[in-house]
This record gives C-alpha cells, structure tokens and sequence, in this order.
C-alpha cells in the first residue's frame, strides 16, 4: 500500500511529496523502495503488487524502475485500506489462487531486518497451516496516541509469540493508552498483515460482502473508476479485523515506527552521546543535544549550541524548531504555503 | 579595491567567495555592485577603475557586464593597498592628469546612501581648492578592536566635520579602543580616500618613493609580474596616512560598516522588534529573538525559538550557532573543509 497522502514531518515530507516516497531515515533509499527490498527477501520481485493513488503511479516506477506493468496498480480516488488492498487481492488471486497475502504499509520504519525475516516467514509458515488471519504486533514502548493497539489473549499452544486477539483500538486516549502499557497484554498495530488469499476473500465477504462483490470481479482492463466511485470508504481494521474472529497477533522481535511525526522519528532512530539522531552526511554538531538533524544529500550543516530542536532542511526549505513546538510545524507549513499562493 | 581573500562570514563567504562578490546583505546585489552603483552617482561609470586579483578578473566582469577592458586591472600578488592605489592612479592620471581619486573599499556596507553622496561631493570640492588628502571618518559606536581608528585635532575653519588628524592607530586593544570611544576625538577609517592625482603622486613619491617610481612608470601593456614581485608589501595607511602632514578626516555623515563578520553585520544591519536581522525573503521567525538570519533567494526557512543564534543558509553549507559563539566558526569551516578534503 502505497497511497498515502499525509505526513507531518514537513518539510521533509509534504503534499506533493508522501512519505513512503521520501528517504526519511537517511538510508540512501526512500521508504517505498526500503520496504519492497524487504519484502525481495521473502518472494521474487514480480510478486509484489504496489496500490497506490494514480497520480503516484510514475513516481512508484521511477523509484523502482524494474517493475512491470502489473505490479502497479492506480486508485482513482482514495478510499481507505479495504479496497485498496481487496483490489491487490484479487490481482494476486488471478496469479495464484493458492497465494499468501502479505499486506504491508509501504512508509514505516523496520529495524531488526533478519528478525523481520524470521517472523514473516513463521506467519507463512504459519497460515498455510491454519485459516487464519495474523497481525504483526510491535512491542510499544510509550503511550502512544496515534497508533492503533492490539490486545492478546491466551498465546497459541507450541508457540512463543502468537496470540489469539481480544481487541482493536485505533488512536486511544492518553490515559487508556497508558494502561494499555502498563497492562503488558498490548501491541502496536504495525498494520502488516499475513493470510491465504481464500482466507482473505472469505474475510471480505463474510465482513464486507460489498466490495467483495465489486472488487473480486474486478478484470484487467475494467475501469477503476465506477468500482470506487460506488464503493464505501473502510479501512481493514475497522472492516475486517475488529470483527472476524480468526485474527491472531505475532509479537514482532523487531522495531517498528511509522515515523509519521518528527517525535516519533526521533524516538524509533538510534542517538549519538549527546541524544541527538543524525539524518544525513556532512553533519557536524557542536555542544548540540537531544537535537533531530536531517538534511538532504550534498548539504554541510554545521549546528552548534542547540538542544532539544528539529533542524530539517530540504533542497527548498529550511525547518529549525524545538521538539517540543512540534504541534505549531502545521501552523509554520500554512503560513508558507499562504505566502506562496499570496504571491502567485 | 577589489582584491580582498579573506572574509569571516562562512559560509556566506569563504575561500572561494570573497565578500566583495557576495550580497552580504540581502539587498539583491553584491557588495561589489552595490559599490560600484554608490560611486556611479558621482562620476560617470567609465571612471571607475576596478583593481583587484588576476583571479578575480573574470567575476568582476561579470558581476559588472558592462565594464571597459582599462576598467579591470588583475594584480598578479596581493602586496597591500599601497601598491594597488599607486598601479589604480597611474591608471588614472593618464586618462586626466587633473583627476581626483577617491579610493575606496568594495566590500563595506555604507547606510545612507543620500548623506554618502553629499559628503563625497564636500570632500571633491574641498580638494580641488587644497593639497589635502581627506580620509572619510566614521563615527564609532562601540570599542570595535578589529578597526582602525583615526584621531582628529581642531576642526577646519569655516567647516562643520572636517578636522586635521593627528594619529591613526590600526586595531587598538580593547582598552585603548574604550578610551578612544570615550574621549569623542576618535573615528573608525572607513579606508575612504578623497585627493587630487597631484596630491597622491606626490604623497607616494615621498613616502613610497620606490612604489612611485616603478608603478608611475607603468605603461599599459607592461607587464605586472616583475613589477610586483620587486615591491615591498604596504598599506596606504601605514605606508602614506601615518606619515602625511597633509591629512584631514571628515566625519561621516553616514553608517559605515565593513560587515567583516557575524557581530559587525549583526550591530550594522536594522532590527525587528525582536532584535533580529533578517537578510533574504522567505524568512518565518516565531518567537525568535536577538538572532540573525541569512538565506539566499529560493529557499525557505521556518525558524521557532531561537534566542541569540547566526543562521547562515548558502546553497551548500548551513550553519546555525548561538552568536556568542562567533569565534568558533573558523574552527567549524576548518572543521569542514579537513573532511572534504579527507573525502577526495
């Protein structure tokens, strides 16, 4: 899934420039190609199939320049996580009517590779033996807000890290969300989830028989259009996973971020001694601590005396603020924005 | 003169990017230009002889396209100002045996650009009646030890601001400097010079008789490298100023600033109301303070929180670093440039 639209760490990430399609983690690759190389381990190339919103189309092919036709397929409009991946569902089902699903965000931060590897290939493993659905759970580390969460209940027999699922809950409340921490039963939802494709499409049209319907007829060739123009906006978690009783939970053994803010950029990232996390080459700081610098290839920045702020800078823009000013950045990234279209 | 290296306002300046050929102060022109255009108001423009590095020939002549081939003379080694006047009215005197020299900096900041040019004309007017070599003085507005500081006597009959001079003293220690500011008889040498081509001739051919005599000698096509190779390194303060009896200041009318580094540029430049300097367009400040901001054209910076900080942004370098600090900032250029060079 690669459609997403929003993205708070401006001006890194922006509205003509979503997040899986930028290198927020410094790594020399953009989010998008870091999670199909991770996903090149587990299968061949051609099987991974990329939804994303129509207008990305070209940008998905430009940084990934070896894919074919197929594997990339346009929303005409957005309309959250269940059709767009009952869509890639049915792509696939046309391939192999045997295939395992993995759906997977396509912007989030995975460290730990090897350990991302081993569990993947245990939920295989795993759903070619049973009719179930698994969920990728992260260990959370703080009461975090904007995540969903997942509650486990008894663990499975001969295994160590799969859990059946009591509940969802999107986005919680602070205090609920300190409970849930405090509680040890929770796990962030890291939104990847592994199923057999007749487990899946049994899912949808048990819990969503509308866009089963449309989607699972869908044709190469149809156009997209009319399907999503008449299709409900749902996402795969309130439709299908807060209902069907078959989803299971696997403690992920690696670190897991969606980076969607700068605090959480900060907090997934590994610090140098003074606290800072370092994104780029050609940083050098001074008497700089608790700090988050990001800059762009072939940009020297030399910062001394801060602590505590974000230093974000772009080939056209330039952020520095406190962290803990980071609810104003909205504020700072309209009043650019108003300036820009008041000169135009 | 246009022959200035060295400059402390990295990474606005540098090695590569001497402060003449900067627009240092965000007024859209370079201080070259913005020097060339002050003077083109009191004389016409293929007046203006431009003597700076042979290396520099070629970025004089484009930031000025529409100079005359005599209007650039490229010294072959830099030998202080002294000789750089002497080759500049050789130049001169051929062209108009009567002409008055004013020689000037390239890269200071002058403010008040209307006061500038009616204290020329007084200067012009006053040499064309008497022998005297008049040295524009600006009046001091803080113990500044990196300036030269000229000591006026009593005041000029039938005159408001012209005073013979009794010393110059180059870069007091601070104590000094503070008396100096305390006793009122005191300016800063702007490096003005106003006097006629008979005056200068004559000052040089008693002060710097061996100068005179090989640079007033000087045909064009000659060539430059044996000329400079045989002459001792002198300023025209030292060489000429502090020994000339016929020297008088008069007291600018106008701020004057050689903007030679951070706290200069900061001290000499207007104010917010939050006591920032802003040099460029595009600048977001909230809730910052005491700071100056220097951004070229096309970017955009958000800056949150600062208080007392140098935020220098150039297409490749970024700094940011509390002004207390300026003293640092040749140790991070350094810093930098050992790292590019290790990188090779």
């Amino acid at each position: 899934m690669a459609g997403g639209v929003g993205s708070r760490l401006w001006p890194l990430t922006g509205t003509d420039k979503p997040k899986q399609f930028v290198d927020a983690l410094g790594t020399g690759e953009t989010m998008l190609q870091s999670t199909f190389h991770r996903y090149a381990q587990l299968c061949p190339e051609e099987h991974i199939i990329i939804v994303t919103g129509d207008s990305y189309e070209q940008r998905v092919r430009e940084q990934l320049p070896g894919l074919k036709d197929f594997q990339v397929i346009g929303e005409p409009m957005r309309r959250g996580t269940a059709p767009c991946i009952a869509l890639g569902a049915a792509t696939i089902k046309r391939m192999d009517p045997e295939a395992i699903v993995i759906v997977t965000p396509s912007d989030h931060a995975i460290f730990g590779i090897e350990q991302f590897a081993s569990d993947l290939q245990q939920a295989i493993t795993t759903v070619q033996q049973h009719d179930w659905i698994i969920t990728l759970g992260a260990q959370p580390t703080r009461p975090d807000t904007s995540y969903g969460y997942i509650q486990r209940r008894d663990r499975v027999d001969g295994t160590q890290n799969l859990y059946r699922v009591v509940t969802f809950t999107e986005k919680p409340p602070v205090e609920i969300a300190c409970q849930f921490i405090t509680s040890g039963e929770f796990y962030w939802n890291a939104g990847i989830f592994v199923w057999r494709i007749d487990v899946l499409e049994r899912a949808f049209r048990e819990h969503l028989p509308a866009v089963a319907e449309s989607f699972f007829a869908f044709e190469p060739g149809d156009a997209l259009e009319p399907l999503y123009s008449q299709t409900e906006s749902v996402s795969v978690d309130f439709g299908i996973m807060e209902k069907a009783r078959n989803v299971y939970v696997m403690e992920a053994s690696f670190r897991w971020s969606d980076v969607e803010t700068w605090t959480t950029l900060y907090d997934a990232t590994p610090h140098t001694a003074e606290g800072n996390t370092i994104i780029g080459q050609g940083i050098f700081a001074y008497d700089t601590h608790n700090s988050l610098i990001s800059i762009p290839p072939g940009l020297t920045a030399v910062i001394e005396g801060l602590d505590g702020y974000i230093v974000s800078a772009t080939p056209d823009t330039l952020l520095i603020c406190r962290r803990q000013s980071e609810e104003k950045i909205f504020k700072f990234s309209s009043d650019v924005e108003l300036q820009k279209i008041m000169q135009r």
